[in-house]
C-alpha cells in the first residue's frame, strides 16, 4: 500500500485514504465511482488557469489576422494585464468572449489547438511546462483507485473539451469521463453535402460550479461518486454528494499550504462566490483535508525531459 | 468469426460487417467507437415505445393520488388511446406532460422506478417481456465489437435515464456511455442541510433525434463515431457523421421488413419528420441496409425463464 502511494507522507490523511480504498472494495463495481476536480486539484492552478493562458494564446493568434480586436473591452483588459479591468468586466464574460474566439472550428480543430499549445507551455515561474505541473500523489491516487475497478471521473469548472485535450496524456480519463462547462454545438452540411459539426460562441447550460457539479454528474455520467476530490468552494457541492450516504465515501480537500514548494492561498476558486471559507465547512462536515506541505513529501510529477 | 455472430446469415450485410470488424482493429483504440441508436435498433419500437408504456404506468399511479389528472388534454387522449387527439396534441408535448410526473424524485428513485416496471412488464403482442425484446443479432454485433476493444456507445432519442436504467443490464453499456433526450435537475439542501438532487419536469436542450444526436455525441462523450447503427430518419445525421470520414467506417441501417417474426414498417421514427424516406438516402449514402427478415436467423434474445 506505501508503494503505491509512495508520494504520501504517513499520517492521519494518508490513513483515512488507505481505510477508504480498503472499504470501497466492498461495493459492487458500478458503485465504485470518484470524481476529481482539476484546477487545483489535479494540476497547479496558480498564479493563473492554464486555459486562460491557452485563451490568451488564442486570441494572440486572431490579432495577427485582426489587429482591431485589441480594441474590444474585454480582450484589452487582457492584453493590458489589468486585473481591475478583468474584474470590474467580470472573469466570466471576459472567458466567453475568448471563448468565443474559437467559435465556427470543428471538435478534433479544437483539440489540435489545445495540444499544440500544450505541447510547449510553460508554468510562468516553476521552471516546467504546464503538462508537468500535474501533482504526483494525485496520479498515485488514482492509479491505486483504478487498482479496485474504481471509474474515475473529472469534474471541472473549466472548459469540457480544453480539459479532454489533455485528459488521457496526463490522467488516463477517458474523455467521455470528463464533465466540465461545455460550449454549445451546431450539426450542419457544407455545400457538398457532407456532415459538419462547429463549436458555437456559447457555452450550453451552466458553469460547472457549485451544485451546477452535482447536476451534471448525474446528466452526463449518471452515476453518484462516493469519492470525491476537490480543493474550493466550487468543489463544495459536489464533496456534500459523494459524502452524504451510507456507503464508505470519502470526501477530500486540497489545502494549498506549501508557498515553498507550489503556492499558498485559501481554497476558494476565483471565479466563484463561497461566502463560507471551505476549510470551515471541511470541518464542520468531518472531510479529510489535505496538507500540501504536510501529507505530500512530492508535489509534481517528474518533469519531461528536453 | 462465423460463431461470433452465429444468429447473422450468410450474405453482403454479414461481409460488410466482417470486413468492418477486421478493419477497426487498425485504428488506434481511442477512436474505436460505436453508436447505437436504442429504439427500433437494439430492442423492439413497436407497436409502441416501451418508455411510453412506462409513462402510462406512471400515469396510473399518479391518478390514484389526484383521480383529477385524467382530465388534463394530454393525459385524457393517452387513457382514451385517442391517437387522433394525441397527433393533434403533438406527441412531444404529450411525452413532456407524462415525463413532468416525475418532476421533484430523485435520479434513484427513477431507476428504481423503471428497474420495477421493466421486471414484468410484457410486449402487448409478442407474448414475452419488453427486457427479452432485444435483438439477439445485436447483442453478438456488441460483443465482437467489444473484443476488439472497441467503446460502444447507446445515443437514443428516449430519456437517457430511463436507458440508463436497463443499458447494463440489457447491453452492458453503463451509464456514462448512454446519451439521450436529457431532464434537467436541480440540486438544493434539504432542512436538515443535506445534499439532494431533484429531476425537474423539463428537458435540457434538445431531443435527442437528428442533427441533435451529433451535437450531444461531441458534448456528451467527446468522440467521433467510426460505426454507427439506426433504423429511422431521426439517426440520419449520425450516420452520416460516422461514415464521412478517411478511416475504416460503417454505418448501418436496420429495414424492419419482417412482419412474421416482428412489425414491418417504414423505418421513420414516429416523433420524427423526416422528409426524405431513410432507406432511400441509404442507397444514396452507401450505406450498409440490414433486412430483419433475410440477414437475421433469429430476431430475439431467448426469453427469460418463467
Amino acid at each position: 500500500m506505501t508503494t503505491e502511494l509512495r508520494s504520501w507522507r504517513p499520517g492521519p490523511t494518508l490513513d483515512a485514504i488507505m481505510e477508504f480504498l480498503d472499504a470501497v472494495t466492498d461495493l459492487p463495481v458500478e458503485a465504485r465511482v470518484a470524481c476529481f476536480d482539476n484546477d487545483g486539484t489535479l494540476w497547479c492552478e496558480r498564479p493563473g488557469y492554464v486555459q486562460f493562458d491557452f485563451l490568451i494564446d488564442v486570441l494572440n493568434g486572431a490579432l495577427r489576422s485582426d489587429p482591431s480586436l485589441a480594441e474590444r473591452a474585454e480582450f484589452k483588459a487582457v492584453l493590458d494585464e489589468d486585473t481591475v479591468k478583468v474584474g470590474e468586466l467580470g472573469m466570466a464574460r471576459v472567458a466567453m468572449a475568448l471563448t468565443g474566439l474559437c467559435a465556427g472550428i470543428s471538435p478534433s480543430d479544437f483539440t489540435s489547438r489545445v495540444r499544440s499549445f500544450m505541447s510547449s507551455a510553460k508554468h510562468p515561474t516553476l521552471g516546467r511546462l504546464h503538462l508537468d505541473c500535474v501533482y504526483q500523489p494525485m496520479l498515485e491516487l488514482i492509479e491505486a483507485l483504478r487498482s479496485r475497478d474504481v471509474t474515475v471521473m473529472l469534474v471541472t469548472g473549466g472548459g469540457t473539451e480544453f480539459v479532454r485535450a489533455v485528459s488521457h496524456e496526463l490522467y488516463g480519463i477517458p474523455p467521455e469521463c470528463v464533465v466540465g462547462t461545455l460550449v454549445g454545438y451546431e450539426f450542419d452540411r457544407d455545400s457538398l453535402g457532407h456532415p459538419q459539426l462547429f463549436r458555437t460562441g456559447k457555452i450550453s447550460g451552466q458553469v460547472n460550479e457549485g451544485g451546477a457539479k452535482v447536476a451534471a454528474i448525474q446528466a452526463q455520467l449518471g452515476r453518484r461518486p462516493v469519492l470525491a476530490v476537490g480543493n474550493s468552494g466550487g468543489d463544495r457541492e459536489m464533496l456534500e454528494w459523494a459524502a452524504d450516504q451510507d456507503l464508505p465515501t470519502l470526501a477530500l480537500l486540497i489545502d494549498h499550504d506549501d508557498a515553498d514548494r507550489e503556492f499558498a492561498y485559501v481554497g476558494s476558486a476565483q471565479s466563484f462566490a463561497e461566502p463560507e471559507p471551505i476549510l470551515d465547512v471541511a470541518a464542520r462536515e468531518g472531510w479529510t483535508v489535505i496538507s500540501m506541505a504536510r501529507d505530500w513529501s512530492e508535489i509534481f510529477v517528474p518533469p519531461s525531459p528536453d
